[in-house]
């Protein structure tokens, strides 16, 4: 069976090197371009040269991707990769857009989080939310995928359930979450700077992270009426893996029992997320290197406490790029996925 | 004029040895006796052979260093300080126990968190609560002192003062608190082990850390009523330093810019703590290596967000203890202790 | 095709661990049993909870691992292994052993550095020493298989062919080699603490580390004439990777290019050796979480300098073991193994 | 008793802001103006809000510096600072220059090396080099110093004195250097990127690092005949300290405890070297935040192992630039500087 032609546009990105190295160990596809306009003609062993060794395939520009490719996956800033997805759609390609173009439905809210305006308004119709756990059939036979937030993943998935179900009261949910330094890219900035985050520990763009609007879309989604969120993001001296530590109110009569059943119940056909048992607590650990979000519940008085970690460059990132891809082509959702974390 | 002697008593922990290299740059006390049962006239170089190096001085038993002192500091696991601080104030010694044992008021309370009784009840009472910002007058002519924990520490500083105002309410607060290792001490444990800590994150005692009644205790104190906390403390991957991210609601009619004024006016004197611009968030960097807490305030939607930053093993241990010293024994409150955190 | 039985022995230690992580991801074999003395009938998850996710084998009597595989990886202590692998050779079982029972051939080095002397003399003589780019062809054909020492491994790659074909000196090579803390494996240790090796970097057993011989070993066997080494093990503050820096003379005559030339000659076609293009530096980065070694030559005065990185759980232990069973068990070299680094 | 007035021309880099730290401590001088062209009157809060809490300084116009100060210390890159110099040094002022300017006495390997000629070459007759240990004398009365690099120091203060006493071979020196990240400054560059070099280790400009020239030349002072080094650079995963691992060997009939007893010897008055016991290692730890160089001797078949460690930002820069100052103003060689390293 030949393999399908996948290609990545913004390949020299954190992002995009750990695509390519997803997709070099994924059996059903290949990769069959990666453009980069900061480097074109430069094979990937210029740029990286660690991630390079072995595979000397030269960056096109990014234009030239779409017609190399079967499926693109466009990681790129916000208000760039809208272009390349219209143009790879008009020939019929499909394609996961990792960057924030397509998340956000209202074009309103997305004008006042990102100062961009939408460029093709039946596009964004079409454009189908990439969390896979939640949205399996429409990833499906989706065109394209606006593939989520890492923040977002790590704070919608324990939550959406349990709004949907009304187990926590939808006022007052505060995500306080930890993120790796490879969250902020390769770009180079003085909170990247080794001596500045080593030993240190940053809140950032408190209450005006873009992120706050996609996880309190998708959390209106699953509850059915508007729920707001207070988030917290802040940068840790790691370089991967994000910690969500979650506060909520149980709704009347609920009890934790009910919550973790309930998560349990919803996440036990999910290979991608695992529930721990109660008294256990979920780790950055549990998911480094893998496609996983582990979620464990806990109570202190009248608060529900949830902990949920998933590392931000996979499921956060390359990895439920992935995952959509493999809904979107009909393979095996784990194709090319790790379930299993690295210890250490 | 002739220095005053010193002694520490468990002085080979984490807290003990931040407690050598502290008084061995403070100008007017001499460090006399350093106890340890378990290194019995071994010198503190065969213990620590970096800290060591140009310091001979030989661990005796923990039950000599008060003879040899006029003011000791205990930094033992709770309930072992007890017997010691007895003894010391029977041959009219001054004490700062680094320990919990006299840090709760109420003993049915310390019994359930500790399982463990008060010994002398009276000596209880006469012990003084050293958050030295708060309870300064006291601590002045206090014989024995109860340092505050650490995770305390950076919580009660911020909202002491907003709680006795009546600024914010006392419902609902929540304390999401990230430490660095030391706060793990010395001991072996697979939790502080290199490769199962560095690259992660780990809540850890959610609900149940026996900092809650501390907490609770010195918010109610401000309060004049009782509150309780939702607190969670989380290992993360540094040596030193607490962050702590405080969420709560404003009460009534109240703006951010109150707030900020509270903290701003109740700790302008005061050395130690530092009220950042708003604008500004407090980072473990603003702190390290110095006897500082960092405090910035925040909004978002209907929550006041506080971040508050100390370093564990000064401001939040072995300073704050020095600090008491000082007061105690009439001394500028800066003696000996930095104001000013390493870059780096 | 039905799937090879394999199983471990000491599978809860570092080595064991990561064993698990990459057999689980290997399409030719099934783990069919683990075995762990210290935790008969505990499941890898309540050992590991991270890595147990969705993996719930219980662990055996190390005993019960041989009659249920057929093929052992033992990973123990040394002088342990040895009983083990004669049981295994008895009903007819291959194994790789990843303790160093079997790596050095004279009975009198061995009891030198481990003090313990060979029990089956015949077995040691049959056993292979298993750096697979070197002894591919007896590997292919053993029963018993000594995986190499990580140190050894980074060590022995680069300088084995320039001594073979005399290019550098024998004399005066001297090995420099920093390790992550993994190597140090999971038993508690104050040097693995993490507040002490954090920010530290730690050399130990100058003169005196057990590698030494088994790199002896290999380059006397590569020279055909007794060599020896200087070597210095470094621990350095990450969970993985070595980098050695080798320092060597050039044979009379010789020059750098000559010594580019071979080393890319004879890993030309060795999938798991990258030789750097002259200009380049081998960084712990080119092979973390890959099975390969990553060598850059360098010349500074008289001296020729070589960096040499592996990951030291995969090249350097588990992934090399796995490698030389490829070889065993007919498989392609590379079956289940990473040739690509991760970037961060 | 005035303090004098010192001031600092380029505050605002990493040495800049460490001299700050430093002087902010010490006890006889006033820290008088603080310069810095990126941050013209910018408080140094402003660029360093950690640092700043406190301390409100305005940065001026480096030429300003020199007439608000009595002694002054350049914290520029090469080449930039020399004019600074010859401008204090025509109005009667005293310099630590903390760049290369004058380091290299020889003006042609200063031009090769550097790319730059001597301005003026009386100036650089009179500048003294300041590694204070073994030029104390000289550096009491110089007007003008140069401060050594950070690599230089560790490797110069193991050497020298086995170097004057023959009892080491001036041939195969080699050093191999482990630096933390702060070495490499404040400047943003993919190397120092957290991601990068978190669980990483880079070798760096082999054979030619500009430090080279400045360890032969100590070296060839020490000995009385010209001297050269293999020295090797790498950047390891920690904010600061230098770890060198020295390897020589002995001259003829020598013995390690000769060696050892000339460092005891050379250095038992000095208080800011300790040199080890034999059978002890000298780790970065042994140094942190103090101005201590720890030096170990150990054996390994004919070789010389040396390990010596600094803190690359107090011995190996601003702490011996205090050290300089404090013996060219003539205070006590230890005023404002600490013995005593932090145990994490």
């Amino acid at each position: 069976m030949s393999k399908v032609k996948v290609g990545i546009i913004g390949a020299t990105g954190y992002v995009g090197v750990e695509l390519i190295r997803l997709l070099n160990a994924h059996p059903q596809v290949e990769l069959s371009a990666i453009g980069s306009n900061s480097f074109v003609d430069k094979s990937i062993t210029e740029v990286y040269p660690s991630v390079g060794i072995g595979n000397d395939m030269k960056c096109m520009k990014n234009e030239d991707v779409i017609k190399n490719s079967d499926l693109i996956f466009t990681a790129l800033p916000h208000g760039v990769s809208e272009e390349f997805v219209l143009q790879a759609v008009k020939e019929g390609k499909k394609v996961v857009d990792l960057g924030a173009d397509f998340r956000l439905k209202d074009e309103a809210t997305f004008k006042e989080w990102y100062n961009v305006s939408f460029i093709d308004k039946k596009l964004h119709e079409e454009a189908v939310y990439g969390l896979c756990e939640h949205y399996k059939d429409e990833i499906k036979n989706a065109k394209v995928i606006a593939n989520p937030g890492c923040y977002v993943t790590s704070i919608s998935l324990p939550l959406m359930p349990l709004l949907k179900e009304k187990l926590i009261k939808k006022e007052g949910i505060v995500a306080d979450s930890k993120s790796g330094v490879t969250g902020a890219g390769r770009g180079l900035t003085l909170l990247s700077h080794y001596p500045e985050i080593n030993e240190n520990m940053v809140p950032y763009k408190i209450g005006n992270h873009r992120h706050t609007p996609e996880i309190e879309q998708n959390l209106t989604d699953a509850a059915g009426e508007p729920v707001e969120i207070i988030f917290t993001p802040i940068l840790a001296p790691m370089n991967r893996g994000i910690l969500s530590t979650i506060y909520c109110d149980k709704a009347e009569g609920v009890t934790i029992e009910k919550i973790q059943n309930e998560l349990d119940e919803f996440y036990k056909d999910k290979p991608f997320v695992d529930v721990l048992p109660l008294g256990q607590v979920a780790t950055v650990k549990h998911v480094r290197l893998s496609n996983k979000c582990a979620i464990s519940v806990h109570e202190n008085k009248s608060k529900i406490i949830i902990c949920s970690t998933i590392d931000n460059m996979v499921k956060g990132s390359a990895g439920q790029a992935i995952q959509n891809m493999n809904l979107m082509l009909g393979f095996d959702e784990c194709e090319g996925l790790s379930t299993m974390a690295t210890a250490f």
